[in-house]
């Protein structure tokens, strides 16, 4: 085997053997073959592209590449959620007790924020107790109970995925749908579930620019998921408008218990029960996602997903007094009203900024190192397709450090496009394509 | 500037600004641009190409990552003459005392052989005593005095040729048209000649393996040149034949002696009549190409070229007893004759088999450090088009150590097709295309 050959192959578009991959990640990832080589790899299939076949193999050998996460444990099918990445996207916190109360089997392992996305374990450990670092055995063991758990991921998993990303990150080879497709998977692979539903953000914010080329992503996921014998289903959303109000760690919690006590924000409600509609199909509890949907409202409605979240809290170790008392969850912070210069319509947002004005805040992190504050966000009045007046408040910021107010605002009022008319064929819904 | 939006301006076939590509050549040849990025850029080249103008700065970039001659003492217009390598490829031994001979100022500075093609310097240097490290000063005496000198590079001659050389190797970047183009005519500029002629070889062991593709490399190093101040012209010639009977550097030493003196193969003494008409034309001594050949022609008929080859190689130090008796030349190696073990036309030669059965004969080199044999190489007696009987001798194997005979041959055999009919179609002239 021939790494120089291997290369070739990828820029003549030639596919690829199954033992050439193997031997491809298997070598780089011992340092056998050295940096230049792989990221001449890397950069070969950003320009070339990669067979549905080939990136199906590349995936399954980087999920070998280091440990996997072995859930077989649970009982019944197993069932994950994956977001590309969305700004105040706190989807995962409502959908795992809504599915658990419902008869699923949600094993979720998550990730933490960088940059201008969060991550769904910085948001939990606003809740003062919480661990998101127990073991596997008894992640196993409150699945089999209670029908969710939410954990870091822990463990060497897909070693390849991290050599691979830190020379894509610094070699122009992020945007490649071959490369950000094996990437997630083998990370979701690896995760060990059976069932996956992928959520795949589109908009000026997100690796997909197009709802062409995020569906085309999604369908790559699905074909490797499939390919290596899981369920697959994605929803193609919108990511140029925030999902709910709220952005920030504790901010995203306590909107997420009003979701779950059935009272938060439509545009978030709705999003969540459609998930967990696909999700309860997926794992066999529903006999279609119209079936799930319909279990899903009436969980959120009886109480009954809430109570989920409750014991799935108190089984992770969190403080319910903070669950019930959402004051306390939020805190005291300093805070900071957003008034618009301008009237009219919003016609975008930016959610890149709107993250990033986040991130100023200290509600995420802009080095791995940085220090989050749970208390920081930003609470938004006004959304895409809203009239606004000139002087009207749009948002409202928190941090406990009220000199980072000025500059934050003026990032976040960057975001928006306001306009004498409304631009609506321009303004894209929320959900844009599902495929199940 | 940041490498990482050059590279990425690269793959999405975006122009270039001068300062990027400055910045990227310099900081590369620095080391302050890691291997796995310079990878990287070269990777995206070679998948997405570069525009011509682009190419030019490139290689006016890498001209001066390093020394350049200074070859201004030279009165007049200084030709020089590159090949892109062939086998048996002896034209320019016979060339710059042609040149030379008619009044041309030919400052030519030659390489050593690597792999299947042999240099000019290891050929002169079979001559006892002749000097292809003579000083550059030395040099620019010699060629205002008798018209040409032959030596080998020295210096630091283009640092980033030698980097990016040494990365494409390993990362299956070779083959791209603008990477070629941008290696060969940096050294080329940075040797200081005012006009170039290119022999651009085409065919299964050439780079180029098409008439068309090898234009094509052919157009964007005129462009090149011509961006870059030089006089340029080119000759696209078969590479699929041998050139001449002889393979080996005494050999092809003294197949060059009897082509100076009028004697020589008609394949041979025609290309190089051809390409010192052209030369003699872009230096201004002859009026057209038409009226160079004329020149060259006559003054191989009247002896004046194989005189000019001896002030030559008497300037440079060489035993003339060598030259003028060519059988001292060729020393005593064993020798071994090929019989044809098949009867019909022989429709093709792959010249790449050719070239590495005389480098195990140790006519060439393997490895850099591989020490040659000069008497070893082949004289071949049949080539394309010819037709042989089963038992006839086609070709003549030397070599002082005879025990690599038997491997040579079989290497040797297996580059001919011989079949019951001549197929005329697919069996192309040597010169294939002039750009004049």
């Amino acid at each position: 085997m021939n790494t120089v050959d291997i290369i070739n192959k990828v820029v003549l578009k030639k596919e690829l053997t199954d033992e050439e991959i193997s031997y491809f990640v298997k070598q780089a990832v011992n340092g056998d073959i050295p940096d230049y080589q792989v990221s001449a790899f890397l950069m070969a299939v950003r320009c070339q592209n990669l067979s549905n076949n080939n990136t199906s193999v590349l995936t399954r050998e980087m999920e070998f590449s280091g440990d996997v996460v072995d859930l077989s444990g649970i009982n019944g099918v197993k069932l994950d959620k994956h977001s590309t990445g969305g700004v105040g996207d706190k989807a995962s916190l409502i959908i795992v007790p809504l599915v658990a109360a419902c008869g699923g089997k949600v094993a979720k392992l998550s990730g933490r924020g960088l940059g201008h996305t969060g991550g769904t374990i910085d948001k939990l450990e606003s809740i003062p107790g919480f661990n998101t670092e127990i073991s596997i055995t008894e992640f196993i063991e409150i699945v089999n109970s209670l029908g969710g758990a939410i954990i870091g991921a822990t463990g060497n998993l897909v070693p390849a995925d991290k050599m691979f990303y830190a020379l894509r990150d610094v070699t122009a080879s992020v945007e490649s749908i071959p490369l950000i497709a094996s990437s997630i998977m083998s990370k979701k692979l690896a995760s060990g579930a059976d069932a996956i539903l992928l959520d795949v953000k589109c908009g000026s914010g997100a690796f997909m620019k197009t709802p062409e080329a995020a569906r085309e992503l999604a369908e790559v996921m699905i074909h490797i998921g499939k390919d290596n014998g899981r369920k697959m289903a994605a929803f193609i959303t919108n990511m140029d408008i925030p999902l709910g109000h709220n952005i920030g760690n504790a901010l995203e919690v306590e909107e997420s218990i009003r979701t779950l006590k059935n009272d938060g924000p439509d545009d978030l409600t709705h999003e969540c029960v459609q998930a967990a509609g696909v999700m309860l199909y997926l794992g066999g509890v529903a006999d279609s996602p119209e079936d799930g949907e319909n279990m899903a409202k009436e969980s959120l409605a009886n109480g009954k997903a809430f109570a989920k979240f409750r014991e799935i809290v108190q089984a992770q170790g969190g403080d319910l007094a903070y669950i019930d008392d959402t004051a306390k969850l939020l805190g005291n912070p300093k805070s900071y009203d957003v008034i618009s210069l301008e009237s009219g319509f919003i016609n975008k947002m930016d959610t890149l900024e709107i993250g990033m004005s986040s991130v100023m805040l200290k509600a995420g992190r802009e080095t791995k190192t940085d220090k989050l504050d749970y208390y920081a966000g930003i609470t938004i009045y006004k959304k895409t397709g809203d009239e606004v007046k000139k002087g009207e408040k749009i948002a409202r910021l928190y941090a406990q450090d009220e000199s980072l107010f000025k500059a934050a605002e003026k990032r976040f009022l960057s975001a928006f496009k306001i306009q004498e008319k409304i631009d609506k064929e321009n303004i894209w819904p929320l959900m844009l394509h599902k495929i199940v």
